[in-house]
């Protein structure tokens, strides 16, 4: 770490004066096996560039069906792989569908070969093998060897640019391949066009634009080599092509400076003495070759792989430090810096050097004043991914807010994003969660840069869409009726919320008219409730509720990626009132009692979406959001002594660090901000409101350094992995007569004592 | 006309103070019968905007081979077809090969087809019958009646926005059709990429990407409908596509305002009372959607069809009435002012109205004070559409160097353009004649917003690119070998002359060291000479002319689109010499004579590229460009006179003012410059010299209203059609012992009689 420690003292920010090495515990390639779908490469926090290796690019189609595998390489890289075929440039993080996967390069010497080959048999083709004996994965830095080629490769980024420096042996035929065909979640039409410019020896730029999650996504790139290529060339794999033109005069194929096509591979040649290293930078940009230049210039000119190696580590390092945790455990330790480094991967930065993005609309704008950030798994990250932001990157968050409300703007359907991504809105899943986000940033007082009121209309905007997913009945009949919609219940309680999220906005911003009409709609969730069963259930446009009826199941029933069981406790936004109607506390607590203990038939694992065995607890599911904020419900009963003791029993059961270490889809760090909250032993089961639930701090002590020169620190007293029941809590001095602590008494700075015990009271 | 007078008075700019009413004899129909290629549709002068009917979407391939009908429908009209399919925004003017036809607008009532139907059954699509009994063309207006539906389509344009007035029927099912598929030189795959949003219901914008001529190009839109639609939906004609996302979500092919995909066609819909008429303005950009609403605002918002027809309509008069001739015939009035107006659409214009264009690297660059031009079918136009240019437009044809300047500076190859249209090479036809643009203008002194030494230098780059077609051989051993090149004796002569234009323009600026090396290449021709023949020949690699040969055919000879019986005659730079080589005085006479007067076996006109019998004069081809020349090499014989009857015999036979009235492509207005030219009695036999070599002119009397503010007059005394010779000639009162005038005896302004007489002298 010597090179860090160069890196502080050229660097040092007023803001943290001595490193923590924090750094060290992050494990990236947690999460890389099974369904975290996490990927072990390098980036930057929030940073546009995620350069990482691919082990298999599967087609999204099989012999003219839906290929399931796809979904295992939803980041490009299955731990369990044997083979890599390339560094790509872009992946989601978590996600459970997916894309990306830009521009992947793959060194190779030895006979020229553009096609990758299979896993089974690596030598048809250019794909490597590789062990995870000779791989390293650290924050902003990744090394594999290839052991095919005995080439290292070692992967890093600034924010626009992935860095590659591949040592070859000695070679008369070494080769750099761009793969501009290859993607996630591909398939022969997936490339629509593809443009490449070799500028000269050592610079190529050009563009691709895919239609796939996002239907109209557009990247470019420039890309510079630290050694001139002595000759070039390209391999066209596109479908019959019925127009050539004159093009055809040309023997475009090599050494000739431009192809266009829809899909093809591009190679540039080098001889190599033994243990040479060739460097490549890749910029990216979503505006032009010209921005991909710019940025390519301002973040990478001048600078060697190492050092931009020690620049992405301590841009890790100083967002880590933020929060410096006493732990008994070294795993502890590694689970939440690993946490904390999956959290800060999302939103992504969606915008060159000087401030140019791309908009929902296609046009080029410029973010006057703030970053403009893409990558918006809302359904997943409102809940407590956003709510970390607030307090630990309350400029940031601002900055997404103000990035929705330009999405907003720039919207055909005159709404805020769903699941957006690069200048696309791709509508997954349900609600319109932005509001959420919104709504908590105004109700947190985190508003700086936007017009509330603004962000306000535009969440009433958005909640009246009535062409928007079942939207229109829920406005007519105060709930979606099953005959109209797949995901009738679940939509309507996710309704229910975000209108209790604009109300609380309204409330904020002293629009009672507002808040008293979605305060109305925010009691929605009562109208899909049956009261004769105990449960959310689907209900007709009769106003009868849907004879037929599987409270287990998550296929069919009216609800998305989730059962019955679990999605009737969706009411975040008032637990007390739900427990009213499902029967009072006892009836409550034997509901989550039972949730949490059941034992699930088998069948009920196939058909759930989204996770696996290992995400699941009894009946509650984990791997998957919906139940995230459930075992904090406790909290509204009783016996909150039961959050306690179930949160510290989720953290143990579902965050190990090691590749298999989550156990469901990280979603764009919704998983891994669960955790941290949970481990400093608060979380926002509603956000809108300015409220954290308290929990059982998994952590002996941590320091929470703010935006604002304050500090929060929190103290576990007794804690160990026994100890996991709080006899009383203390903020700054004085005992706390609540199960809450408000996000104020946390930004104002502090210390939170708990006092643990291994018996609850 | 009363409203071109109202225009005058409103718009009366200093330099015209009356209108001559020239644009009456201005028939746009000329050429639109058989091999003109030209439209009928409405433009304004150099405009961005083509607004024009197209009779036939003509598949490019059909049964998977290429369809030799598709050149038929160049400019997307033929005049014998009896169906109308829509009206498009973008046609070439007179080329052979082609591209375009961008979103083609259909007005329909009744039942809803979106499929064109078949020409011989106009009724199993939206097509629908018209007769020219109820068509008009004027400069920058068009009208016909589309029968089948009673609906009048007019049709004007400014700069960047078609306007179309469509005058229903009473109907409850009124359509505007918006065929985002069709295009010229069609197939399937054409289309890459289209996107639409409607923003109301009023305001339409979007995009399609085409792979075609233009390998890679984009063209945005926004359409204003002048009353709003009451629904509106579109019907996808995509291949297969694999990926269709969470968009299955949303019914998108009703009222539903975003869409994407390969193909499709959009529809709006209306309720329209007997006789209403509905204003359409789609205004282009090659930048973005927003780059035309801004189009659309500028120069269209708050004006009705007819202003906007006066405005085009005075903006041709403008134009037009700079040459003001007399004339004993109508027709020799419409021969001019519609060779005029042929001439005056090309080069067009490439930009938005803020200055921003799409440079050739696809990037967005700003015109720093100057209009950037595309469409440069130089093959084609340096021969005396640029020279005329030089006359009449030298601030354009200044901008039109800077815009090939700009091109140079984002070519990937490095290269000025060669045949370049919408941000794209497409790389038709052979020579570097661009640098024969640049030389004319440097030579003339027409250098006005750009360095005439760094002009010369990308003149040398793009000289020197010795992968470009056959020029590394060039290089190597001065001429191009056969066995190397398809085209290498015509493409041997071509690059001789653009090494003298380089040569001249290095003369000019005082660089003797390149003028004395480009000099040298300029005597290439003599390279591909066989004095044993006294023809130009394909020359092999070892030095030895190629056996097999025929010098009357077109194809495999070594020649482009000409034999060797013209193509000797290529040396426009050095008559003297070629005739000296070429045995004399009276042998080049007798080859000459035989050129205009052999009789041409049948077989040559099947095999001959771009023209038709009507484009032949015994041997010589006029509709083609490679012996635009030659009539007037007699001037460098001892029979000048020959060039004045020839020229005189060729205006009478190549040129008339009806649908097929010209013998071959107009090619971007060289056809019509030539005539321009011819009729007022001087020709630029080798732009890049100041000289101008005098015929036979066929007007009584011309005025030329120069940009410098002086006037340039022609009086041809006793001219008639028998009285084609020129008895004396007298400049500005002078004798003139000569037979030629100079650039800047124009250009000062100054007075050229010509004494005409029924025998030559």
């Amino acid at each position: 770490m010597i090179l860090q420690r160069l890196a502080i003292f050229l660097l040092a920010l007023p803001l943290v004066t001595k490193a923590q090495n924090t750094i060290q515990y992050v494990k990236p390639i947690v999460g890389t096996k099974n369904m975290g779908h996490t990927f072990p490469g390098a980036t930057v926090p929030f940073g546009m560039v995620q350069l990482s290796p691919d082990t298999d690019t599967i087609p999204y189609e099989m012999n003219g069906k839906y290929n399931p595998d796809v979904y295992r390489y939803c980041a490009g890289y299955q731990y369990d792989d044997k083979t890599i075929v390339g560094f790509s440039h872009t992946h989601f993080s978590g996600t459970g569908h997916s894309d990306l996967g830009d521009f992947a390069i793959m060194p190779t010497v030895g006979q020229l070969l553009l096609n990758p080959g299979t896993a089974d048999k690596p030598e048809t083709g250019f794909r490597s093998t590789f062990s995870h004996e000779n791989e390293t994965a650290e924050a902003g830095y990744y090394k594999v060897k290839l052991d095919k080629y005995n080439i290292l490769a070692e992967l890093t980024a600034s924010n626009r640019v992935g860095v590659h420096r591949y040592t070859f042996p000695k070679s008369d035929s070494a080769h750099i391949i761009l793969d501009l065909m290859s993607g996630i979640y591909n398939y022969d039409e997936k490339t629509i066009w593809t443009y490449l410019r070799v500028e000269n020896d050592t610079l190529v730029t050009g563009y691709r634009q895919t239609n796939g999650w996002g239907r109209t996504r557009t990247l470019y790139f420039a890309i510079s080599f630290s050694k001139p290529f002595y000759q070039y060339g390209n391999k066209d794999f596109s479908p019959k092509q019925v127009y050539k033109g004159f093009w055809r005069k040309f023997d475009q194929s090599k050494n000739f400076p431009e192809f266009a096509a829809k899909r093809f591979r591009a190679y540039f040649d080098f001889k190599t003495n033994e243990a040479e290293a060739i460097e490549v930078k890749l910029a990216v940009s979503a505006v032009s070759t010209q921005g991909a230049l710019l940025n390519l210039a301002t973040e990478a000119a001048g600078k060697n792989f190492d050092k931009i190696k020690n620049e992405a580590q301590w841009q890790w390092q100083k967002e880590l430090d933020k929060i410096v945790i006493t732990t008994a455990s070294q795993e502890d330790k590694e689970n939440f810096y690993t946490a904390m480094y999956h959290a800060f991967i999302n939103p992504t930065t969606y915008m060159d050097v000087d401030g140019s993005y791309r908009g929902i609309d296609q046009n080029i704008y410029k973010a006057d004043g703030f970053t403009n950030y893409t990558t918006f798994s809302l359904w997943d990250t409102y809940r407590a991914l956003h709510p970390f932001l607030n307090i630990m990157q309350p400029k940031r968050n601002a900055d997404v807010v103000r990035s929705m409300l330009a999405h907003y703007g720039q919207s055909a359907e005159h709404m805020l994003p769903v699941w957006s991504n690069s200048a696309n809105e791709n509508w997954c899943m349900t609600g319109y969660h932005a509001v959420s986000v919104l709504a908590d940033a105004i109700v947190k007082g985190n508003t700086t840069g936007f017009d509330a009121n603004k962000a306000l209309d535009a969440c009433i905007i958005t909640a009246n869409n009535r062409s928007f997913d079942g939207l229109g009945y829920y406005l007519d009949m105060n709930y979606i009726p099953a005959d109209k919609n797949g995901t009738s219940v679940s939509t309507t309680l996710e309704y229910a919320y975000d209108d209790w999220c604009i109300a609380q906005a309204a409330k904020k911003l002293g629009r009672m008219d507002v808040y008293e009409q979605y305060m109305k709609r925010s009691a929605n969730y009562k109208n899909v409730y049956d009261a004769s069963i105990g449960y959310m259930r689907p209900r007709l446009s009769d106003g009868s509720f849907k004879k037929e009826f599987d409270v287990l199941s998550t296929h069919g029933q009216g609800f998305i990626e989730g059962n019955a069981w679990n999605f009737s406790l969706y009411v975040p936004h008032n637990p007390e009132e739900l427990i009213k109607i499902m029967g009072g506390n006892k009836r409550f607590v034997q509901h989550l009692d039972s949730l949490f203990t059941m034992d699930l038939p088998d069948k009920f694992f196939a058909e759930t979406e989204d996770i696996t065995r290992d995400g699941i607890i009894g009946n509650y599911v984990h791997g998957n959001e919906p139940s995230h904020h459930v075992a904090y419900l406790y909290n509204w009963t009783d016996k909150p002594w039961k959050t306690q003791e179930r949160t510290r029993m989720i953290l143990k059961k579902q965050y190990h660090p090691e590749a298999a270490g989550l156990g469901g889809n990280d979603d764009c760090g919704q998983m891994s901000a669960w955790y941290m909250f949970t481990a400093l032993g608060f979380y926002p089961v509603a956000p809108g409101s300015d409220q954290y639930s308290l929990g059982s701090p998994a952590i002996n002590a941590a320091k929470l350094q703010l935006e604002n020169g304050k500090t929060f620190e929190v103290e576990a007293i007794n804690q160990s992995d026994k100890n996991v029941y709080v006899e009383k809590v203390l903020l700054n001095g004085v005992n706390l007569n609540r199960r809450y602590i408000t996000h104020d008494e946390i930004m104002n700075g502090g210390k939170l004592v708990f006092y643990m015990s291994s018996k609850h009271r």
